[in-house]
């Protein structure tokens, strides 16, 4: 199999795009603690729900329990973050083409770069490529070095590219901004660029990036084609 | 002089924690591009008002004008985000023992941690260890390599500390969780590390550490301490 995998984590919910959840409603679903309920309460039935459910109250869990066909109840003060326990879980049970996580940005900044830097880590580091950040105002995808093609998502102005590491060679010859072969050792994040057109370039040599496309809060319009 | 600074940018509104401002109204303040217009609508007229204006209406720069002493507009497209402009000012302006900066967080993840990775960039390098960033839910400190003590700010429950950068020898001797000289070449954040007692210590060899200290958004209380 191959499949499309999302995972709903329990992130500040005024941040997850519920449009666009409904949009892969067909698509492989996991609930990590409160994402669970979130998803229920969406008309959502994940295959596996996971955690401590520490955020969830005993009505909650009861409810995840009586809905979902697999439920794992993790110790609290566990190894692992729930943003963690979900590409477990989908790492076990499936060979992802794609794992989307959805409600894993805002709030607690230390959670926030917890969930960014995840997929540099082992033993989630194999996945790093097929994994993506969704929230209302921002998606994120990460690249190991090479040269790649990258595509607009309709309703994001805004393109960036994150070093997330020390990085080598990073060159973008056709988006609004250029660079070429720029080294850094430090972390930069090039944020504001755009696309021209719908599709880009861009390429770096040792490190690990990130690309994010983002809006303002005030852009219009539901956001569409999130891979 | 050795002033304490605060500056106040356009980060979402929603993060910005009012309370903690008005605590510190007596300090000096700059405001970049809408943060002078939200100084102005809490009564706090700052020294200088910067930016390109692009997030503000013709009436609310026109109000910064009539009420602000020094008004720098600067072209937009410019080489600089809001953060960075605050801070060069402070830079040019005074001598400051501290540079603390309001509504920085939140929003596009690319502004976020381009406002992060600031700090570690010259010319704003030499002033990272007085550069803290606050939000309601958030405080950021950022330390070059040597040993520390740290102190907790009440109301704010969890602890972490993250390696921006590859570093070497870190060490946590005495918060809840512990790391004797861990090296890592990727960075990671050590989230939801608690402090035992109200002072703890840490030390490194090389690289960029963050110290978050932070609180989920259901705790209850205004929080107060922010150095």
């Amino acid at each position: 199999m191959n499949e499309k995998i999302n995972i709903m984590v329990g992130g500040p919910e005024a941040l997850i795009p519920y449009d666009q959840v409904a949009d892969h409603r067909s698509e492989t679903w996991l609930g990590v603690d409160l994402g669970a309920t979130r998803l229920l309460e969406h008309g959502i039935v994940p295959e596996y729900a996971a955690g401590d459910f520490d955020s969830s109250t005993p009505e909650q869990l009861a409810r995840v329990k009586a809905a979902v066909p697999k439920v794992d109840i993790y110790p609290p003060e566990k190894d692992y973050t729930d943003t963690q326990i979900g590409i477990l879980l989908a790492m076990k049970y499936y060979q992802p083409a794609s794992i989307t996580i959805w409600g894993t940005t805002g709030g607690r900044l230390d959670q926030l770069l917890a969930n960014l830097y995840t997929p540099l880590m082992e033993p989630y580091r194999k996945y790093l490529a097929k994994i993506h950040l969704v929230d209302r105002q921002n998606t994120v995808d990460f690249y190991e070095p090479g040269s790649y093609e990258i595509y607009k998502v309709p309703e994001m102005p805004y393109l960036a590219f994150v070093n997330l590491t020390p990085v080598t060679g990073l060159t973008l010859p056709d988006e609004k901004y250029n660079l070429d072969h720029f080294d850094s050792s430090l972390p930069i994040s090039w944020s504001s660029n755009e696309f021209v057109g719908t599709i880009n370039h861009f390429s770096f040599d040792t490190g690990i990036v990130a690309v994010i496309q983002s809006r303002d809060v005030h852009s219009q319009g539901s956001f569409k084609g999130v891979k």
